[in-house]
């Protein structure tokens, strides 16, 4: 059975890029001439997202290897959403493309195994990868892994997030004089030993912020093992130096995701509204550059 | 325009009772009875989860203030599961019930904010309240509050959780001598402020676990505005004198979950499993007596 951390290893390679392209549908943001297509109600929505989407995906597909989509904008559009989101992921696997839900999901024991069900299993929003909060500790991350390893599927778990606010509980200084974070990393460490591949990488990754460059290094060094998601480019304020630090020395590791910056690149470029596709494909082609720099 | 804590304090004591039942559809325990009667693909075992609580909800909404469905196992039958999801809150509130999703959700930005229009919105999946995860820091449970400010939902956010490895991070102490789940506990109480109703407490609650009553006693003197939503009840092993700390001196500020001991009651009673919702029904009774002996 193919090994997810292997997969993705092989598909980085294969594009020559570490991108992974967020998949947020902001309603506000997607073109007119899209929403112009379909009624304006939830179900209407849900169709402009997912045609938008198979408009990125076909742009950008044989650029990247991964895509990213932010579940909870398909979940404000209800049933309709959400089978756009089972559309929009299948699209992209058929496309040859990896997918990580950004859900950030956790809960515990049964609850747990019924989302890893949900997101890691066959039949109901079946993705690659899933990301997962770590706050309920081994209770609620174990059952995750366990899906890991019986199949190719794997996890980002979330160690230091790349929001302004994320210092607030994950930077607190523990009385054994670590940060929160960096105690969570070496859980992530060990909780991923069941699921190295050849490529020397677990399919238990982590999510770490290219807002924090300092501690992406540290983190690096406490889990040498990981995949790391990495958001907080571009739009976000980080650029390619900041996200350095979250690779391997032989620049191996990790994928850098940018969700705005591409999507609604039409925003901020000379391309007509109507070529948001392009803008998009051209943007992820300056990204690809601009990483490919440091 | 009505406010979520008064709401929940009035129709406490309309019923006499703190209890929450939980709404966990584990396909394995719902009666063959019920089952039966449906496909087993997804939108049937969706079917049979809509047919089964509505039973239960029939049972139970003259004696309980509030339900709260665990929305991963609908998330497990895709979009079928969703649907029924949907069909099971709107039966419960049309039922007199108030709804708390247990949906632990989690994220940022405009992305928390996708999550509170689909869950605390008037379209998608609405519902009277909230539980969420405060690993993000205030950037992930501001735009929660401000829903709850501007209409009559609330949030109940994780402190203290009621599983074993609850600790593994919630506990850890930190340099300035508090676990770190009290130091979340003051975040919650400030988070709240903005909320707080006629009866006193605020529609900002939180998740605390019965499993661990010294701990509740202390979060209890952190949150005196906080009602707290206690899972642990029951199948996890705590009794009434667990829960009590979690109420205020006055037993006000407080609701107790439970799930399995109520919905698979007729598993371990005299009740033939036909009689499922009689069942439940007893289940609850006898748990109404067992939290008014304390």
């Amino acid at each position: 059975m193919p090994h997810f951390a292997d997969t993705l290893s092989a598909a980085i390679t294969a594009k020559g890029t570490p991108i992974c392209v967020g998949l947020d549908p902001n309603m506000d943001a997607i073109p007119h001439c899209v929403r112009a297509l379909f009624n304006n109600d939830e179900q209407g929505q849900a169709e402009a997202v997912s045609h938008f989407f198979a408009e990125i995906i076909d742009a950008v597909a044989d650029l990247v290897p991964v895509v990213k989509p932010q579940i909870a904008f398909f979940e404000a559009l209800g049933t309709p959403g959400m089978e756009a989101y089972r559309r929009v992921c299948a699209y992209a696997s058929a496309a040859g493309l990896l997918v990580i839900s950004d859900a950030k999901r956790n809960d515990i024991g049964s609850t747990a195994e019924a989302y890893a069900e949900a997101h890691l299993g066959e039949e109901a929003f079946p993705v690659n990868a899933l990301t997962v909060t770590p706050f309920l500790g081994s209770d609620g991350i174990l059952p995750f892994v366990k899906r890991c390893e019986k199949n190719d599927r794997g996890i980002f778990v979330l160690v230091k997030t790349s929001n302004p606010s994320s210092g607030e509980f994950q930077d607190l200084r523990l009385e054994s004089g670590e940060p929160l974070y960096e105690r969570i990393a070496a859980s992530v460490a060990e909780w991923g030993k069941s699921t190295v591949g050849d490529c020397g990488f677990s399919s238990v990754g982590a999510v770490v912020g290219a807002t924090y460059p300092a501690q992406a290094a540290r983190l690096r060094e406490l889990m040498p093992q990981q995949f790391f998601l990495v958001p907080g480019y571009g739009a976000q304020g980080a650029g390619a130096a900041d996200v350095r630090p979250c690779f391997t020395a032989d620049g191996r590791g990790a994928i850098v995701n940018s969700s705005r910056g591409i999507l609604y690149a039409y925003q901020k470029s000379d391309y007509p509204e109507e070529e948001f596709a392009a803008a998009a494909r051209d943007a992820v082609l300056k990204m690809k550059i601009d990483l490919a720099s440091f």
